[in-house]
């Protein structure tokens, strides 16, 4: 496989280099900041049309804005029907030639229908919208990697026949009764970053005669019900729809008036999943970075979104047909969204990879056939690939993680250079520029630099059962044999001994400067970033990006206690836990960090402050940077969505890096304050 | 001083009774919550009549109002002129006879004029206002105590002659840059518990002819500038204002355009300070417990507020003539709030005492008669006074430390009655059911219910150079001779020896049962109630209120982390520091509270989850409770501002001590999820 991935790097990296011709040019910042979303695409009945959604940083507006496209699929004539602050959910009307759309063009976010010539018309507008983001007042976290948005309508579904739409709207509670809060509640609003209202959400059904119900209700808290609208699934004859509430399946049918427990009736999605079941690869369901599944009209056919995970990270499809043979759907790249058309002949596809900028791709189901209608990121076309490899890795322990290599833009061979390894969970795969992955990174920029990118994936837990049995203790209610230490071992340990073993590969094959290598990532990649700062002597410097797992105090999140005990044993006060945190948590071992590191951060915890200050009080060179919402009473998100602090978080990593890895200063005078800052730091430290 | 304090106390006893005659009732809860505070009145030139702020809460609106009142000194005839949401700083327009006051009567905090009718009129209304407290979005932090009021006019003071008027206004900054935090400022964004905006303050004069210009401007960071308006101080002449901004003195004299730096020019204040340095007593400048200073318009005479510490806990006055000898105006109870005329040849005070509800007093300088006017706490008037009587212990090391001992309402000499001592720095004083002092705990009620209170102050650190050394560390930026051993054993665990030697001695004397003894305090009280709770075996319940420090993580609050380093040594994670922090800090002690800990809380700390988690850990019985905002953006403040808060938690606490001191419960229905939570907790708990 391994083989035939590096032959697709090939054809992919030659197709972009020769559309941009002659005026390819090199990657900055911007472009990083820029590269757009494309999540949502819905293609008509008839094969002919489709409309997909563009979501894109604005960088004049210095907000996130959505374009509603509709493209001719014969010819590739593209136009924008509709822009707005954000879009979601374009899926095609059953029975009709039209879609729908939840959108904000200006009223909230509400639900539209587009018709065949573009036409936008609203199918549900509620004028009573609620804020829902991380910004004080707004009603309780939902969708936090958003700005602040006004909801009318949550989320909707139509049943197949077209004729009865499900939907879900929220309300803040009139007046939030302000009672004292006792015990695990005050834990619970400790631990959540912004004071949120509690609010409720409507579940209705309104049908083909205009009669508009309420079928349900629940709490905002009931976070599953509320996140995935109910989880509606319709019933393949459209008489009944069955959703998820409280973690209990009800079913309304239309004829009825009030709904009852779920039986064994024929839903669509379980059909699709009992006739799937056997087949080897895994479910996309629910991964966002994977296309969806659709089954034909008939029910005879079946086309799957996968992830190819062993050696060979990308999102892809296969089609399942009544003998339940499967046959992959191959192309270079990965394919991120689609859509089939009912009768499961034809669909379109976002393409796109390391090297390989999104484009919708006609996707043939009968010849497997994948052929590329239009660019979706045409300024991106203009930049010259970078060279870009896969890897696979493994650790002592045998445990192989993948990855990709990127190049330095002028590499030559036999020259060594300066790296910095760059880890999120398993998100390094074949996406452009996503910030899932890269997250502040300016992985392509470093590239262009002089730095080798070394990009590595977690070890996935399906290789081996003793990963498997650690990483499901992890997050176990209950303890369970794996004790602290062999959990420790597992998750963390183990890959920094992975990290190690791929530095050191790259620098016994001549490409890697070892004593000039960095250490990138954020969330899970801060886990990893903090852990091997502390471990390793390796890393010259470090970047961690809004974590503070494994830092002590985060034991008082209601959300990560659990886990802590797993992971400790108890609190970072009981003598008991006490070896468990100093063997792990960054905070205990600052004084063994061998470079400097920087915390990037988008909310208050005092995990990040409590392992700057142990860093500082062992004399080592470090630096929080709090990136800020739109106001004083809101955040920005977990994955930014304020480009200015996209922009700022890049180019802080970038000097970061050539301060430290290099002693590289660049002269602008805004910089002169965070150069002196650095080098204070450098003269002052701790050997 | 004793015996003489005790014959005062038995004539304020005898007083209140007789007048409330037959009408004599008991304490309730809302007697508590309803207590009147007066801490602001002003005398007319003439001595005839006087203007005076009635601040109290009312139960119906659920939020503290305040009246203003007139009353004719001769007849003790009293009228509302004016009500309002909040009012402060009535003072005598100098050479007139009219009141100037800052008063909220519907346009935000404005500065208003008050003729000898009564009549109101504005001086300054500012329609810009700003939003001050404790709620997300307003400007910074800033009078703490109050709920979030807008403002107009902050602070104000007319010349001696009373032709120009000083004053200050603020202002949200424009639109604040969401620019990244570095390090200490995330930190300090971090140690704020709402983020508010910043803003600036404007110092303004207003001139006889109606010119008002601005004379400086200063950020709201400039802490005391902006909470002490700039301190201005006349000159006695009236043509220059010395002001403090930025740590500097400066002067602005009114036939100039520009402010000077201070020199050496006489101003009233300073004549004052330099006058009566040599009197022995404490002045009371500065403190809110004790009235101000006066200098007669001749500058021959002056009247003093002062603080009676050693062995007298009350606001009193002194009298100094042009020989400097002292007299004191002597009183039963203390003396709270004054003003006198210019002449100083009368004022008028707000008497009141831990047993005589607030009145009016005149206050004949040259004789020293002090005559009641009025009672300001009518419907206090009615409930038959407790027995109170003052009292001084000593600890193991000598040091003495003065309190009051409030008997059961049935006392019978020989029976032993369970007990709660009470402790909040030296706030135990003759003032009458001070939230100060008692904060949420219901000392009369208490007494009521057949509880000695035993109300103790600290040690006053003057009576000792040990302990005032290490008072002095404790706050000291760098360290000092003092260890963090010697700083706890003077500052805490010397303070526990002399709470058990209260307690044995009251029980040695059969007064009270030494198995059902409690401790309550706030702020600096629950300091002391945790460390006894974690350090003595004497006490079987507690109660803390609105605290937290000392237990590990307020390390990490910017304005702790100094005390922290001379309390600790470091960081509650650094090996050098932990035998510190086991030694003191109560959630490392948490495995031998020998009873069950109630932690009230108005704000989101780890610190209260870390010292209940560890009790809970250790099998201990504890509860937190948080009292929250008007709106889940706001905070109740440190002195809860919100009466159905401080209801409800004055009712906490009678059950918290009731059940686990009495196994008492009460039948209401509302009650029962709280017993069944505390059952659990005493069936559960671990011995």
């Amino acid at each position: 496989m391994k083989l035939v991935v590096g032959l697709l790097w090939m054809l992919a990296c030659a197709l972009p280099a020769s559309a941009a011709g002659a005026k390819a040019r090199l990657w900055t910042i911007e472009d990083i900041v820029t590269a757009p979303e494309i999540n949502s695409v819905a293609i008509s009945v008839d094969g002919g049309r489709a409309l997909y959604i563009v979501r894109q940083a604005d960088l004049v507006s210095n907000r996130k804005v959505s374009a509603l496209h509709l493209v001719q699929l014969s010819t590739g004539e593209d136009r924008v029907v509709a822009r707005g602050a954000w879009m979601e959910e374009a899926r095609t009307v059953p029975q009709s030639d039209d879609w729908s759309v939840l959108a904000d063009i200006g009223s909230g976010v509400q639900l539209y229908r587009v018709d065949r010539r573009g036409g936008v018309t609203p199918i549900v507008v509620n004028p009573s919208t609620v804020v829902l983001g991380k910004v004080e007042g707004a009603v309780e976290l939902y969708r936090l990697m958003e700005a602040p948005l006004s909801f009318g309508v949550l989320s909707y579904r139509f049943s197949p026949d077209g004729r009865t739409l499900w939907y879900s709207r929220a309300f803040a509670d009139p007046s939030p009764v302000a009672k004292p809060l006792v015990d695990a509640d005050v834990t619970q609003a400790f631990s959540t970053p912004r004071r949120t209202a509690p609010g409720r959400v409507e579940f209705r059904l309104r049908r083909e005669n205009g009669d508009d119900e309420r079928v349900a209700e629940r709490p905002t808290s009931d976070r599953p019900a509320v996140e995935e609208g109910g989880a509606p699934i319709w019933s393949r004859s459209s008489d009944a729809v069955r959703f998820t509430l409280a973690g209990k399946r009800v079913v309304f049918e239309l004829h009825s008036t009030v709904p009852r427990s779920a039986d064994d009736a024929s839903f669509s999605s379980e059909d699709f999943a009992s006739r799937l079941s056997k087949v080897g690869y895994r479910l996309g369901e629910g991964d966002p970075r994977v296309p969806g599944s659709w089954l034909s009209s008939d029910g005879t056919r079946a086309v799957m979104g996968v992830r190819y995970n062993a050696d060979d990270p990308r999102g892809g499809l296969i089609v399942v047909d009544p003998q339940h043979v499967e046959a992959a759907i191959g192309t270079t790249g990965g394919l991120t969204a689609c859509d089939f058309t009912p009768r499961l002949d034809v669909g379109v596809c976002v393409r796109q990879g390391m090297t390989i900028p999104p484009e919708l791709v006609r996707v043939g189901v009968a010849d497997r056939r994948v052929t590329r209608i239009l660019s979706l990121a045409p300024t991106h076309d203009e930049i010259a690939p970078l060279r870009v490899e896969p890897r696979v890795w493994r650790n002592p322990r045998g445990y192989q993680a993948t990855g990709f290599l990127v190049y330095p833009r002028e590499y030559r061979a036999g020259r060594r250079y300066p790296a910095i390894l760059v880890t999120h969970g398993s998100d390094a795969d074949e996406r452009f520029a996503s910030a899932d992955f890269q997250w502040q990174y300016p992985v392509q920029v470093f590239a262009e630099r002089g730095y080798v990118v070394i990009a590595v994936n977690d070890p996935a837990p399906s290789q081996s059962e003793t990963l498997k049995a650690a990483v499901t203790q992890w997050s176990a209610s209950t303890p369970g044999p794996v004790t602290p230490a062999q959990l420790q071992d597992e998750v963390w340990l183990s890959e920094v001994e992975l990290f190690e073993a791929a530095v050191r590969d790259l620098a016994a094959k001549g490409l890697v400067d070892v004593d000039r290598v960095g250490i990138a990532g954020y969330s899970r990649g801060s886990q990893m970033v903090n852990v091997t700062m502390t471990q390793s002597t390796l890393f010259k410097a470090g970047s961690s990006g809004d974590g503070g797992y494994l830092e002590p105090s985060a034991y008082y999140l209601e959300y990560l206690r659990e886990s802590y005990v797993n992971v400790y044993g108890g609190s970072p006060y009981a003598p008991a836990a006490l070896e468990n945190y100093r063997r792990l948590s960054p905070t205990f071992r600052a004084d063994r960090a061998p470079g400097a590191i920087l915390q990037q951060i988008s909310g208050l915890y005092q995990t990040m402050i409590e392992f700057h200050d142990a860093l500082r009080a062992a004399g080592k060179p470090s630096q929080m940077t709090l990136y800020p919402g739109e106001t004083l009473s809101a955040d920005d998100t977990h994955l930014f969505h304020i480009p200015s602090n996209r922009l700022a978080a890049l180019q802080e990593n970038l000097d970061w890096f050539d301060f430290w890895l290099r002693g590289m200063e660049t002269p602008e005078a805004s910089k002169q304050e965070q150069y002196r800052r650095w080098r204070d730091m450098r003269d002052a430290r701790a050997h």
